[in-house]
């Protein structure tokens, strides 16, 4: 499995059509079949996102989830680190005091401060945060923008409307 | 499991030990029991190590592995590369033709070039990679023997002989 999983990928997407449907509330189910996704499997996403302060929760039959702030002040580090939780690249399991000319008892020295390996590994692993940090949601709907025809944007708000309107129909009934 | 695994924290703690011991040829048994790891584990790290062309094999009853180049010339990206595969951070599933608007068949457009998301994660794997690729073996080497007393190379380098002696000796009984 790669680091950054098909979770991140789903509320990526779900987070980018969000943001296209100009603060209507949108359900987890909504959006799903909005993008030919599983529904459960997009369900367990959302409430790492709210939790994290991405995006917020509506009552009412027309109730759902709307971002909690503006594209430009959602990073991409943000939305990887609420889905994914804070794992680490290289996980160190600190061998370096293993060494037999240690014997039982490895000098202070050579336990001491990070094992320059995961030193080597951090620094990594900052110069790959640090490039998601530096790219917000906005950035993202920017790029997706640009490729999509005049009037795109139009249609996907109506559609995504419709199916609220529908679901809020359905829930009356 | 983390993106780069205990193999390569193994592998590079055996290549720094290998520059270490002076050219002289090591088993991957003799750097296993060495550093208090499991030899089958070890073991199998070094023929990945080998065919990447950061060890070789000499032959004989005091044959084993060697540095295939210098400290300086393998960085820790060929390391990782060589343990791991070339495994990507992120795996797109390019969900994004299968919006509903688009039906059963996404325009042109819709999944053109390489997806926006992709492209952040791949911008980021990038900054990761060069992260790594700019430490060589040798740096992480001088990082670890700043914190080591005087005389400790000379105790590893006697210690791994005598390994290699006690070991030629076995082979000849």
């Amino acid at each position: 499995m790669a680091h950054i999983t098909a979770s991140v990928e789903y509320g990526i997407h779900s987070l980018l059509w969000l943001a296209a449907s100009d603060a209507a509330p949108l359900s987890s189910r909504d959006l799903a079949e909005f993008q030919g996704l599983s529904p459960s499997f997009v369900a367990k996403i959302f409430p790492k996102l709210e939790k994290a302060g991405i995006l917020k929760a509506t009552e009412g039959v027309r109730g759902g989830y709307v971002l909690a702030k503006a594209p430009e002040e959602i990073s991409v580090l943000e939305i990887v680190d609420a889905i994914e939780g804070r794992k680490p690249l290289f996980d160190c399991l600190d061998i370096r005091g293993r060494c037999v000319v240690f014997g039982e008892d490895p000098p202070a020295w050579a336990t001491a401060g990070v094992c320059s390996i995961h030193a080597v590994m951090l620094r990594a692993e900052k110069a790959m945060r640090e490039s998601l940090a530096s790219q917000s949601l906005a950035n993202v709907a920017r790029a997706v923008g640009r490729k999509a025809p005049a009037g795109f944007s139009d249609e996907v708000r109506n559609c995504l409307q419709a199916r609220v309107v529908a679901r809020a129909g359905r829930s009356k009934a």
